[in-house]
């Protein structure tokens, strides 16, 4: 059954995780959020794939969520040396990821053939598609009159100022590359994976056409819950739905992506009166709890009860 | 006693580093070859700064003679693991140095205010000055026509080919900085440290204006020799001396020097018969021997022996 999972960070690399656990080799496409990605020092820092690409190859930090584990530190302490005080962290193992790219990009390669060499050398057999190949860099605008880069606003500031606005720097001229089109082409069924909607999720459908694109889908798209009781398992998902005018629940969400899906998997407990709720335990402790739901996800996807 | 020393890679740095530890702070300005630096997965490499940075700030690998003491590599293991073969050992904490250079050109800083920035974040109290601020690349013509890079020809090649010609990159168009020509104005004797002649001196004697500048130099030049027995203590000294039609002797150091030193200080048993001669054991194995080599050599060119 082929899948395509979009997805963000953390919470969505443990889905895609176990997606990829129980589905055929080649049978999952993950579209990866670039509007998280930016450059450091000079190198290009694409968290969100870094994070899939960590978790598929089998070498993501267990602990942190991102990174790699048993990850060194020495590079960042030499350049402490030099009186730097880097804000993003930057692991030696990591590094290489950030290195390549770069080096990579300024040769001429796009970000998808970047991203498969990289995949390939971590021996991942899924397909990881940047959304895009265009730059699509989220601007967070704050209470006060800052605008902040995301990666700013999300780790330098830990996500605190008040979000009055979010919007891209490429505004309407970004596409999702056709690696990603032939992908939804090929689709049996899509899941958005339980991320950040406006921070991780919207980036990907605000590229031109995206939104279109999935309005007139012809398959099944179940998207997973971000909040249990209304709150993010991480992160500010309810703090800026909250910020933005969106109601931090499911009705929120079901309103958020209206047209967009054909089902949303929530907490037990969280369930409105609807035909396109799906009550479950989403919140993913192991890997036994991320292959239980992605399986269900998969199952109902998959059923004839949802209406496409 | 202001002394300026040229220098180039590792032989270079065991005598600055003698000079170091008995000059006052201050007293000591190292103008280092820049004909070796190049670029490398985007990065800005500069192989005989870091060899002398690395020494004075007392960090360098004691075994190899480069690079950062104690080092890791797990960059290097995680590029490998992406398919990539690097050519040039990039280590955890030397990349550091790289990535804050390069970071710091392409924001428009000088190769020579950079060098001070790394220099002070080691606590290094001497000079350490690039000989330019331009590019001034070295460039090997070989046997059977190939034309190489500094590196590709040292690093890659291990010195092995047969070289029929030296020439710059930058042709005429490389300078002094002016740190440079300030500091050959200040000082009361200049040393030519025990380097290559033509990979290590040469590119520092050939940008425009430098050698007129030292034929008229008002105080004393001693150079120290890079062969013992008309073998070279490392790398291909006298190989490529030969190989270019210069006597690998203490007389074809002294031609090749010709106007530009007052004394040659070379190893016991390798004088010739001129007043220009001073022997010593050259060879330093031990950090005392830096010490008294240095010794030996300030105090002969601040002696009244020699001409200037």
């Amino acid at each position: 059954m082929a899948i395509v999972a979009l997805a963000g960070g953390v919470g969505d690399a443990k889905l895609t995780d176990g997606l990829a656990r129980i589905l055929p080799d080649g049978d999952l496409t993950v579209v990866v959020n670039i509007g998280d990605d930016f450059e450091h020092y000079g190198m290009k820092i694409c968290p969100d794939l870094d994070t899939i690409m960590y978790t598929l190859g089998g070498v993501a930090n267990p602990e942190t969520g991102w990174g790699v584990m048993d990850e060194s530190w020495h590079m960042l302490a030499m350049l402490e040396k030099y009186g730097e005080t880097p804000w993003f962290r930057l692991g030696d193992r990591d590094m290489a990821t950030h290195l390549l790219r770069k080096h990579l990009l300024d040769a001429g390669h796009s970000l998808t053939d970047i991203t498969q060499r990289l995949a390939n050398g971590l021996g991942i057999t899924q397909r990881i598609l940047p959304a895009s190949d265009d730059d699509h860099a989220t601007m967070v605008d704050t209470e006060g009159g800052m605008t902040l880069a995301f990666q700013e606003y999300f780790v330098r500031h830990r996500w605190q100022p008040i979000v009055k606005r979010v919007w891209y720097a490429s505004e309407k001229n970004a596409v999702p590359s056709d690696a990603v089109l032939r992908a939804l082409d090929e689709a049996e069924a899509i899941i958005i994976c339980p991320s950040n909607p406006i921070l991780s999720i919207d980036p990907i459908l605000s590229l031109r056409g995206m939104r279109s694109r999935l309005e007139n889908r012809r398959v099944p798209c179940v998207a997973v819950s971000p909040l249990i009781k209304g709150q993010a398992v991480k992160g500010p998902a309810n703090k800026i739905m909250s910020e933005l005018g969106h109601d931090p629940s499911t009705q929120g969400l079901l309103d958020f992506y209206a047209g967009l899906i054909d089902g949303l998997v929530v907490d037990s407990g969280d369930g409105v009166n609807s035909d396109e709720i799906l009550e479950s335990q989403i919140l993913m402790k192991s890997t036994a709890d991320r292959q239980r739901l992605a399986r269900e996800v998969l199952d109902w996807a998959g059923s004839a009860s949802l209406s496409k």
